[in-house]
């Protein structure tokens, strides 16, 4: 079985079964999503749009995941099918979130057992297969990926290099797709409506996992744009011993759908995400919070001081927790800290938002590796955010007196009104007063009444250099020492007046002394 | 990069910073070490030994792995080194815990950056090499895995086959030993001392794992006989989300001993593990509680019945919760279900015991994958564990009507006592009333008081079938429709002493006007 490569060293290889093995990391089908996403999102595809949809191909049930990034060439798909080769980098100061160089595998495997992409680059038009039944069927000891690259001759003639055609042989033997015309039309369908632009990859995924009832384990029919994972398994998807304070009524929409999933993915998001054909409203989940209050944490094995973004929740008191991305993605949603994990009511609503780039994902990107760090990371939160749901208490108090609803269960809108241009992506912020909720569905730079920001040409608004910002005063801190002040010189006071009593009756007793005195002297001068 | 193989495809390929992608899935270092010692227990080296330890190499600190297994081969080392090869079988009904053919590389790679293995089989000395740090400084951009076997001449030399030539340079290069005696050395050491068998396979992992301040990950000197997960990281190690209601006190010790840990790895355990030269008592958790009560979960996705084994923990209440295995090996500890969720004191002190065969591990064998299968079985554990401490506090209360002290907090002993042979193995059943904690720390078959299992030849006194067994009865259930019954009579007395009263009044209305009657027609007559 070993193959040696030039220094006569055997290889390391790959069992077909290991497909499998790597994708059980995804425990949560969206998790898996969330990998094909990120790679058309970073930096070496840069896909401006990306679509997710259903479709049946010869009867078979596929999942399709499309983009219009720069396509791959032969080269980069027989990485993409291959294990751990991640040479991306920064662009433009961009970074990229797949390090790990497994998404592609990872993830297309844990949604199905069959999978193969198109792929069109400036450059060729390639396909490449990854198909657990394929290497089952032909009795494979080492996974194989056939991968074609199709040349235009002229016209519409399209040759196949004679290297590749062992590859097509068994793409068309062992795909949903029996014809090379079937394949290009395949790599046809890239084209995007209404664009000039005609690279990008489109991913079919067919094959797709089955409960053990032999239903598909997502459901398409309860909301037609959406596609969400069936109540009856998200309702105990979580761990109960996860979250075991948590009624079922309180499980984020996030996590049973996918578009609801898709609009808080990125921090920052710059790619607009379709599911089924409709936009997905991205969320600036950092600028919808009400009170916010910019706090920072500084690790001691990170020189910069790491901002924390706190807030309310406008539109739950019931989703609450820490956000924490990695590298502008998502990596724990609504993770509960500090004072939220006690049976009490503090921190309820209180959402925070941090980017923790010195943390390291699990393979699965859905939690952070343990580590020191880590667990540092966590306590700190959970004291950052015990005092900011001290201050906003303390601010309200003082601000009114009288009002007794607690701050989480009180109308709260949010601070600021952003909206995302549906041409250029760029963000927006409308002017204090505007319901968000009445904009159009489809807004555009020209419909902003802030004519410095009213064109696609220009840029967004700076955001407030994190590094000048300082953190909130935290008022609640001084009101806290003015009390002890307080205290401290009512006491003094108090001592102060028990010496002065004590003085007085002294002197009243040495009065009293003297009379008597006074008396025995006269007594004595009468007798 | 593509080597193509005979069938003209392209291979799938390996990156050798997959290596450290691969190992991230074990967050908790007892998870990799585990990996290695399930390898060792598995029917395909079916070894009745295993040695941790940690040395020291020309100044380097180590982890060595060692068994009195089989040993490996050629072929059998690349597949070690290689993905997924995991063609285990089950051995005369011992069924393998390797499914995955990865623990070796994910475990090895999270303890360390470099592994060596040496291993003597019947047929041969072989050594393989996994190692990121050589993989860095050749340059690879695949991973290559040198393997070199000896072969004995005659007396003490030994010889290289020519295809084996590369891989004894860069082993001798690039891993800690840098002559082919030093190797040789490494092979002998396997021997093991007092027995004939000189087969067996030894690990050592080298650039060991440090935590962020530079120390290593483990504590070797709070207990010389112990590998432990040092306080300041495993006290905050479990995320908090996971156990928000679990104060640090209660966390289980298998959490931050490898000895404690290794005590309860196997439901049925049937090889030593020594730590750091002293044996590991091994725990039959399900036999060492007090209250046992047997019931059984039958899963619609399973023929049979799976047998459950629920007990208050003798040692401390503070530990509870579901002990799950698959097949023989312990995947959650302590998993919290039902009403032991909840802010009561439900379910508290109540240990359950299940073998889920038919549930899949993830890929770090820490949890099961996410399915509806496993959501049923929680569920339902759930409410077999409220059963349970429904029955066990009725019964109390039954037995002793004026005991106040919750079952929980009242002392307790193991139903039963076993001992294991240090000799054969076996688990022997001691007689009621016999202190455990009073026998030698060396116990033979020979010291039983039972005369019938007096010898190591004997086999072990055989478990009650589970087919046969019947659940226990659920008595308070009895009691429950008993007292509904009861109720039910108690009302249908009422009823009846009602309809009583009624009929008497109306007889008595009757007697009255009855009377009346008769005056009216008196008064009649004399007029
Ligand atoms: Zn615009
Ligand atoms: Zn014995």
């Amino acid at each position: 079985m070993a193959a040696l490569p030039d220094r006569g060293v055997p290889l390391s290889t790959l069992s077909p079964k290991f497909l499998h093995t790597n994708s059980t990391s995804h425990t949560w089908p969206f998790s898996a999503i969330a990998e094909l996403i990120d790679n058309a999102y970073d930096p070496d595809v840069s896909a401006k749009q990306f679509w997710i949809d259903k479709t049946v191909v010869k009867g078979e049930l596929c999942l399709t995941f499309m983009d219009n990034g720069n396509g791959l060439n032969h080269e980069t798909i027989h990485k993409m099918l291959s294990f751990g080769y991640s040479d991306k980098v920064a662009v433009n100061g961009l970074e990229p979130i797949g390090i790990y160089g497994n998404g592609f595998k990872s993830g297309s495997m844990r949604l199905g057992k069959d999978a193969i992409v198109f792929s069109r680059s400036s450059s060729s038009s390639c396909v490449g297969m990854l198909s657990q039944t394929y290497l089952e069927m032909i009795n494979a000891n080492q996974i194989v990926v056939p991968i074609v690259c199709f040349e235009k001759k002229n016209s519409n003639q399209f040759s196949v290099r004679k290297k590749d055609e062992a590859s097509l042989r068994d793409i068309l033997r062992y795909s949903l797709f029996s014809t090379k015309e079937e394949l290009l039309a395949e790599i046809n369908a890239i084209h995007i409506p209404g664009s000039q632009q005609e690279t990008g990859t489109r991913i079919i995924i067919w094959n797709l996992r089955r409960t053990s009832t032999g239903a598909p384990e997502f459901d398409f029919d309860k909301d037609r744009y959406d596609i969400q994972i069936p109540s009856e398994i998200y309702e105990t998807m979580q761990d109960p011993s996860q979250h075991p304070n948590r009624p079922n009524s309180y499980i984020p929409e996030s996590v049973y759908s996918l578009r609801a999933y898709c609009s808080i993915l990125y921090l920052k998001p710059r790619m607009q995400v379709m599911v089924r054909g409709h936009k997905v409203k991205s969320e600036l989940i950092a600028k919808s919070l009400a009170f916010i209050r910019k706090d920072h944490y500084k690790p001691i094995f990170v020189k910069k001081r790491i901002p924390i973004t706190f807030g309310y929740n406008t539109k739950s008191k019931d989703q609450y927790g820490i956000m924490m991305y990695h590298k502008n993605r998502l990596i724990k949603a609504y993770e509960r800290v500090g004072c939220q994990l006690k049976a009490n009511n503090m921190g309820v609503g209180v959402i925070g938002v941090i980017e923790c780039n010195f943390l390291d994902p699990t393979h699965n990107k859905q939690s952070f590796i343990e580590s020191d760090k880590y667990r540092k990371t966590m306590t700190n939160l959970g004291i950052k955010l015990e005092e900011y749901w001290n201050e906003i208490r303390y601010r309200r108090k003082k601000e009114n007196p009288n009002d007794t609803v607690p701050v989480e269960d009180a109308m709260k809108r949010p601070d600021q009104n952003w909206v995302q241009c549906d041409r250029c992506l760029h963000w927006r912020k409308l002017p204090d007063g505007i319901d968000c909720s009445k904009l159009p569905d489809k807004w555009f730079c020209r419909m902003n009444p802030d004519p410095q920001f009213r064109s696609c040409l220009v840029e967004e608004e700076p955001e407030d250099s994190d590094d000048d910002q300082p953190s909130y005063r935290k008022t609640y801190k001084q009101q806290e020492r003015e009390d002890r002040r307080q205290q401290e010189q009512k006491m003094q006071l108090e001592l102060k007046h028990h010496e002065e009593r004590r003085l007085n009756s002294l002197k009243k007793q040495g009065e009293a002394l003297g009379r008597q005195h006074e008396n025995l002297v006269q007594q004595l001068n009468q007798t």
